[in-house]
């Protein structure tokens, strides 16, 4: 931030009175310009289908046709939107990048991106039918199985995290357990894969 | 926003390039003006000390210093600001407006208020002492048993649904029941209350 959006003059980063930390300040017309994080919704889509016929269980990942992380696989998600609810975010980002019908489930993670300033937040969903196409911003949409899931070409920390708990939640079932709510904080990049022995 | 805040020449409004909704643009320099819901974040600061002897359990509300809603109680809490997490947002606003030492639990309630544009959180809380005071932005700090609350001067509808979905958990606690975590849509102001027959 450079200008004053309320009166075009040259900002300054000051600590406003009764404030405990730097603001941009507007020394003309006195407006302060808070910065604040951002979140990012997103779902985890869940075809059963195949489970019900003895199958394994799918989840639609989207291949980013934008930057950051071009050509990278991750869950449909993205910037909340003034004017809408977490879960109506959800359900048009599932919508708008993979194409996909899902019934919303509950809210599954919610992850700490401090670094960045963002927080982000999945929640299960359970695919009606199998009409999905990439949107603009998604270069293919494609069904995995745990097994078949890129692991190593995941767009961000926090789609790993979210399949990882998704997958240790579902193993769980098989004792009786159900999906749980999940907080994490992600404190650094994703390292990269340890090269086995 | 009136003037961008990069280049300093006035704002339009248009619908960007691939993109669907009205942006605040500028046709100087390219920048595009995205604005996002705000995350406000507190605490539920709970005293069970008197519990254990026998007395009610308390929680603290802070009388609101500043506008809007000057005198009117609330749970502490604030705007979630850059580099920190949600849980440490929590314990910092707790620390300003109560002054209160606390030992924070697991998030509570996430409360969707999409006409204003923010997402509010409340994570459960143990006071450790009762040396709590209040902050700049607080004329008071109290507690309160459930009775005691100053329900009709509460100062946000989230405010007292959170304390609302406190006290049902509570009740069910002595079937067995724990805390869970609740999710709620805010869609109009808080109602007066109705006048008794």
């Amino acid at each position: 931030m450079k200008f004053c959006s309320e009166c075009a003059h040259p900002v300054t980063v000051a600590i406003p009175e009764g404030d405990n930390r730097p603001r941009y300040v507007c020394t003309s017309c006195g407006a302060i310009h808070y910065q604040n994080p951002k979140m990012v919704i997103g779902s985890i889509p869940v075809w059963e289908g195949d489970a019900m016929r003895g199958g394994e269980l799918k989840v639609l990942l989207c291949k980013r046709a934008i930057e950051p992380r071009y050509g990278y696989w991750t869950l449909p998600a993205g910037f909340m939107e003034n004017e809408e609810t977490t879960s109506e975010a959800a359900l048009r980002e599932t919508e708008e990048e993979a194409g996909a019908n899902v019934e919303l489930g509950n809210l599954f993670t919610l992850l700490n991106v401090a670094h960045v300033h963002q927080v982000h937040l999945f929640y299960l969903a359970t695919l009606r039918d199998l009409d999905f196409a990439p949107g603009i911003e998604s270069l293919d949409v494609q069904l995995f199985t745990e097994r078949e899931i890129p692991w190593d070409e995941l767009a961000f920390p926090t789609i790993r995290t979210t399949l990882e708990l998704f997958f240790a939640d579902r193993r769980r079932m098989r004792e009786g357990g159900g999906y749980g709510f999940h907080t994490r904080d992600i404190t650094r990049p994703m390292q990269a894969p340890v090269e086995p022995d």
